[in-house]
């Protein structure tokens, strides 16, 4: 099957209003009154973000959930995306119906529709680009640069699992049961990123932030945009049971700096309650201090580093 | 260098209004009254559109320039673009400084900026997708399902000077002159899509598409959507002097399916005159009819293929 006949047969049944069923290269993005348009782009790349081996319909909804994330964490919600689509020789039609199949039932979940895209072959890796659209009500897009100091820091779900979950992927040895096993690797193969909080979020936060690439690595770009300093307090982290299970004693710092969570950090006033745990407080200075017991601890590799 | 480092130092300079320096992960599309947002994205590919050995201006501007294609041919001002970059470890920080160049030169000459992205490492070749965004006035999209019969189809600049181009650089035998072949080849490695051309476009055309697949199959994507035959009479397409010293008697067909050449091919009323030749006419049917002297040709195969 041609590209054409790929975007026709799979694709097409996803396009939204504005996508002219793809049958134009180019899309109109429906405007919001009131709203403005928010756009966010990340690639997922095989061997980092999921494994051949995964189910395509579990890789694309990583591919499309990883840029929603982004769009919950600036206060958005989610409307449109663009798919870019590199597939190696190996790539057969029943692993294009069943990745459609998971574009399909991820955009039931979230209300989002396709509106365009690009497909080629590719020699390398399998390769997806996302590029996803939201809206916010006029001027409410919740920033990095907004942390203040007397804030305190949250974040939604819990840490470290999607970390937990690629580490039993590499064979990391462990004694789980296979419940707690499956919570962990599942987290890491389909993220939950808490959607639905955004319009929560916009009402109350001063600065947001996705956690991609670790809780501790991404919280330094909030302090550094925002020109103040964020004190961690390790023991607060929200941490689920088969995490604990897995990782022990280790399991606060491994957490903290395992990426690939896509919850929300932000900073807030003090004293709120909601589906979000109070994980540490905004002061002067600058950086991100982790500290354990009251004592600040070195971390020497605070995330993921793409290079 | 990591990636922070790499989006610091050589793209954060290339923002615009709306991506907050790069330092977000989430850029706000600033809109424009009155206008439609259209959106486009296209990838290009080591092999196929560029070789590892273009110099890095050129690949970065080509990969720009493909997709500022697109908008033309729908009769939009190109306004924004993400980047998606997937970089092999062979990539140096001078090759990083020379692409970012490129970028900044048509940024200047295009009116464009850049409003986010994501760089990442690969395995695999080097990879650059584009989303580029433009604004036509409200309504105004030229879109592919509007040709009627009656109509005369037109296209933009020379037809077939990329293919010519990539033919050279895969060492097929010529006697060229040094001016001729770079001027096939400059057109390979950096297309001229007729940008300005798109204000003239939206007032007379009724269909329109950029040729990049070939223009015998491109103008079948026309065909298809309007429901109307596209009659291409072969011996009108404006061809260069280098390409017939190139191809001789085989330029019409080579040039008319070699694709890549970033040009605008419209239906429009007959008997208009301008920065554009009349290549053939609409009539009632479907698909494409090739014509030479008046007699209709097979064309084996009408354009590039993704697959």
């Amino acid at each position: 099957m041609d590209e054409f006949g790929i975007i026709a047969r799979y694709f097409a049944p996803l396009a939204g209003e504005g996508a002219f069923g793809l049958a134009d290269d180019t899309a109109l993005v429906p405007p919001r009154p009131g709203h403005d348009l928010l756009v966010t782009t990340d690639a997922v790349a095989e061997g980092t973000d999921f494994f051949a081996f995964d189910p395509a319909s579990a890789i694309a909804r990583k591919a499309l959930r990883v840029n929603l994330s982004d769009l919950a964490a600036k206060g958005a919600e989610p409307a449109y995306y663009l798919l870019n689509l590199a597939l190696p020789p190996s790539v057969t039609a029943a692993w294009l119906e069943d990745f459609a199949g998971g574009l399909a039932a991820d955009q039931r979940e979230f209300g989002v529709a396709l509106l365009g895209g690009d497909t080629s072959r590719t020699e390398g890796p399998l390769s997806i680009a996302i590029t996803a659209f939201g809206f916010v009500p006029e001027g409410r897009m919740v920033r990095r640069d907004g942390a203040r100091a007397g804030d305190d820091i949250y974040v939604t779900g819990s840490i470290g699992d999607s970390g937990g979950g690629l580490a039993i992927f590499r064979r990391e040895k462990h004694s789980l049961s296979e419940q707690d096993r499956d919570a962990l690797t599942l987290r890491y193969r389909v993220p939950q990123p808490p959607v639905g909080f955004a319009p929560r979020l916009r009402a109350i936060a001063h600065a947001a932030i996705d956690i991609s690439d670790g809780l501790v690595a991404d919280l330094g770009h909030v302090a550094a945009a925002s020109g103040v300093k964020l004190v961690i307090e390790g023991e607060a982290l929200p941490l689920s049971a088969p995490l604990k299970a897995l990782w022990g004693e280790k399991t606060i710092l491994r957490a903290a700096t395992a990426g690939d969570d896509y919850q929300i950090a932000f900073t807030a006033p003090p004293g709120l309650a909601g589906p979000f745990t109070r994980i540490g407080h905004v002061t002067a200075g600058e950086g991100v201090e982790f500290r354990l017991d009251g004592a600040a601890i070195d971390v020497p590799r605070p995330g993921y580093r793409h290079f």
